[in-house]
């Protein structure tokens, strides 16, 4: 093919993922609305427009020109790719083939077939759920494990390397993550942390003072929205030129990189759940609003995976938002922003103890352990194994291993096993609790977890390079800007233009190393 | 043709204008969202995201096999139609061909060309308007003017009766509306209410109690917002489970009818302007929450016209909202929602006074006189000459005995004339006032007076069916039961299925008479 041939393929390419880009902005901010806005009797509708939308979306991707001129591309040498096509538009073409392909191997009847069932599967559970009734919802999950069998089939055929079923699916969430990395991560995890949340626990218990109780005082909504936006803007400089924060039931990062939505939820008797809430979707919202902008309707700006984008709000939650340095900045804005609050509390300490709003308390309320059978409740030491738990289960219902109707039983061995908790009988709380086996997504939970990891591995390099000293006073100060630099020059503005090893070797100088996670979870959590 | 034709011609269309109402449901709610949600530097990215959704909208919409479907019914005997397809079915077929005609019959270089034309105006008016610089600004008009002239020429070919080309520019906002409807309109108008606004402002000057002085006391904001729910819902009963209030700047109704989005604004200082906001854009949310169920995706549900739609909002502004019985709902209502003004207003009341809230203290508020500049801040006795005065301009432009160069003279003298005001000099607050020229919308102002022409005539209807004192009770409980009932069954309900003529025939016994608009401003402004 000639070099004329690949310059118009990529033009025509590049417009025709434009396209797409526009429809799916459009689906972004409807989904945002119908989780923060829509009151709930326009769900049908609402339901049917953005389905016609997603199917035009779909359609325009999966265009036959669309794979021609990808073909064109391929078939030319990679000689004259190089020459013709930049770097990036290199890495645009490699995500446009990626995108293409996972839209285009499944058939047509497939993906019918799996809608139909993914959409009886949800309705099944929000009712079953409710109902406690395993023996019911059993079929449902039989039926998307199948589909999950026979779509990682699809998607798996003409591959070049060799993926068992259960990476297939790992594959969409989290590009390139085998089973043994898992396998590596788990294993640094699993065998200690059920004894250290048990010496843990105990210390914390033993305590001679109490958590602080804040459920005796108020935090005003508004009070609460307004740390919220200091904290967003002033802190974290999440761009609210580009951005808004309102509230959902359930709190997320969406809409589109040049207008990112997050969401959070309050109660007035408890402030630092919001607070933290924000810290961790504005990491999402960093990560959304940096994306390389030159390519924002292009598959090479996408988020590297779903992995990477925990990893940017785990690293703002976990490593700088619960850290000691930065806890003395949260009192000090939590004093200010809740005076009447803050007085009451001050009135009812006894003395000789620390301060209800102090950074030694906060501390404690937000390294807390304590282990229970909701994973999105867990605290940091705890949530690993929650993960683990599905890892452990999905992948053995991918290879045959495990029956559907054993999961219960499976289920309350390794929660006694794992956290000391008992799910006997309690299958709402227990494998009926996500929505992500109805929703048909299997091989996603396991992108917490490496999320977390990968948060680690990054803070570490920033300790390095910037210096502990230097990192925690900018904590402290709430001056993140040198954070936020070394963030944005080697995560945010990469896009997808780098595979996710070649990620974190740019941007840590080695391949992915769970080490710093475990080191971290040893440290923050001593008996 | 056969009429198996006709009926798969039928289902085609049917299937057609499904999907271009998905499309621009998203489009609906992405104009909601920028004028109410969206942070300012989200705006290129949503502008591209929507224009990329209305050239989608627009290729369906035109697409060759719509014309040719069209077609084979427009071929096909009356007979055949009639056996085939419901009177609903062909309402809707002749609905569609009005959509598919004003969207086909403009040359894809002249809608460019448009397009072009009034993006450039539109940001020259929005500096220029600043800058009170009509010279620079009068090319853009004469632009705006040439290509309405040039639009109405392609639109009118090829129709049989004899319009206009004014007359066709009307007929985009409000078919089938006649010059002769208008003048015969402000005949009965511009000869007396110039001497009323005299004699009225005059006598309301005269008057030994001053207006209320609500800038001594504050109306909070989420006491406001807590009024205009309950205002909405349980007066006007507009239906919150498909629907929203938010603010923005300009206050306006938008969204589809299963998720109305009404927005208003609020002035601490004075919460009769966002109460009133909320009972006009209600009238437009009633009226698009009823609208046909069984057809919101054909063009058989859209609303009738600008005109009726306008009317929707006044009926219950002008017609309920301000008539003395409803104003006793109204101070009952503020009283209980503004306990601490209320109490204020009371303490600041010289002895002898009625109370600032009372109900007669609301409805000198409600209908005072007072001639202005400014067509949206306007008066209902003042709006109609604001109206006339660019009909009048609009239609001399267009028959081309009008220059631009001479609006501005054109535009003091009448001024002067009609409401006794001096804009001399003041192009800002002059013929630059308005974003309708400068968007091209020539042709839009007189739905505005059409619209208090139709609530009057539909009122004067409703009063005639329920009897006066049934419906001065019923306003004054705040029970509007019956009097939505009568509306939804003769206006909501029928969408586009009946002409303007046959609905307001329909509903009111005759076809569209001014005389009620006369008479109804006469009896309620009086010296």
């Amino acid at each position: 093919m000639s070099r004329v041939g690949i310059r118009d393929a990529y033009k025509a390419l590049h417009a025709a993922f434009t396209a797409v880009s526009h429809i799916n902005h459009a689906v972004s901010m409807l989904e945002w609305d119908a989780m923060a806005m829509m009151p709930p009797g326009a769900a049908d509708a609402r339901g049917d427009a953005k389905a016609a939308l997603q199917t035009m979306s779909h359609e325009r991707l999966t265009d036959v020109k669309v794979g021609h001129h990808l073909s064109v591309i391929a078939a030319s040498s990679g000689e004259d790719v190089s020459t013709e096509l930049s770097f990036e538009e290199r890495a645009n073409v490699r995500e446009m083939r990626r995108t293409y392909d996972l839209a285009t191997k499944l058939t047509p009847e497939f993906v019918t077939r799996q809608s139909v069932t993914v959409s009886k599967a949800e309705q099944a559970w929000r009712s079953m759920r409710k109902a406690n009734d395993w023996a019911s919802f059993a079929p449902h999950v039989k039926a998307v494990v199948d589909l999950a069998r026979e779509e990682a089939e699809q998607l798996r055929a003409g591959r070049e390397s060799e993926l068992t079923l259960y990476e297939t699916l790992l594959d969409k969430y989290e590009p390139g993550l085998k089973e043994h990395d898992l396998d590596n991560l788990f294993a640094r995890l699993v065998g200690w942390i059920p004894a250290r949340i048990k010496e843990v626990t105990a210390s914390q218990a033993a305590s001679p003072v109490p958590l602080p109780d804040f459920t005796t005082v108020r935090f005003p909504i508004s009070q609460q929205a307004a740390l919220g936006q200091r904290m967003a803007g002033d802190v974290l400089k999440f761009d609210f030129n580009q951005g808004r924060i309102d509230v959902s039931a359930h709190p997320f990062c969406g809409g589109v990189p040049t207008d990112v939505r997050l969401t959070t939820r309050y109660d007035e008797r408890d402030f630092t759940q919001s607070l933290m809430g924000v810290v961790h979707e504005g990491g999402h919202g960093l990560y959304e609003q940096n994306r390389p902008r030159a390519w924002l309707t292009q598959p090479a700006s996408a988020p590297r995976s779903m992995g990477i984008h925990e990893s940017q709000s785990l690293l703002h939650e976990m490593y700088i938002g619960r850290s000691s340095p930065f806890l003395k900045l949260v009192s000090r804005m939590a004093i200010d922003s809740f005076p009447e609050a803050a007085a009451a509390l001050e009135a009812q300490k006894p003395p000789g103890r620390p301060s209800a709003l102090a950074p030694e308390s906060l501390r404690r309320v937000y390294h807390a352990v304590k282990p229970g059978k909701i994973r999105v409740d867990a605290d940091e030491l705890c949530y690993p194994l929650h993960v683990y738990l599905r890892y452990d289960i999905e992948r053995r219902l991918l290879s045959g291993t495990l029956d559907v109707a054993d999961i219960p039983a499976e289920w309350d061995r390794k929660m006694r096993e794992l956290l000391g908790v008992d799910t006997a009988g309690d299958f709402k709380d227990g494998p009926m609790q996500d929505i992500h086996w109805p929703l048909g997504l299997i091989g996603y939970f396991p992108t917490y977890t490496m999320g977390a990891a990968y948060a680690a591995q990054l803070f570490h390099a920033i300790r390095r390079d910037l210096g502990d000293a230097t990192v925690d006073a900018a904590m402290e100060a709430g001056e993140l800007g040198d954070i936020a630099t070394w963030l944005r020059e080697r995560v945010w503005s990469k896009g997808s233009m780098l595979s996710t090893a070649d990620l974190l070797k740019s941007a840590t100088g080695e391949g992915f190393n769970p080490a710093y996670y475990e080191a971290h979870l040893r440290t923050r959590y001593q008996p």
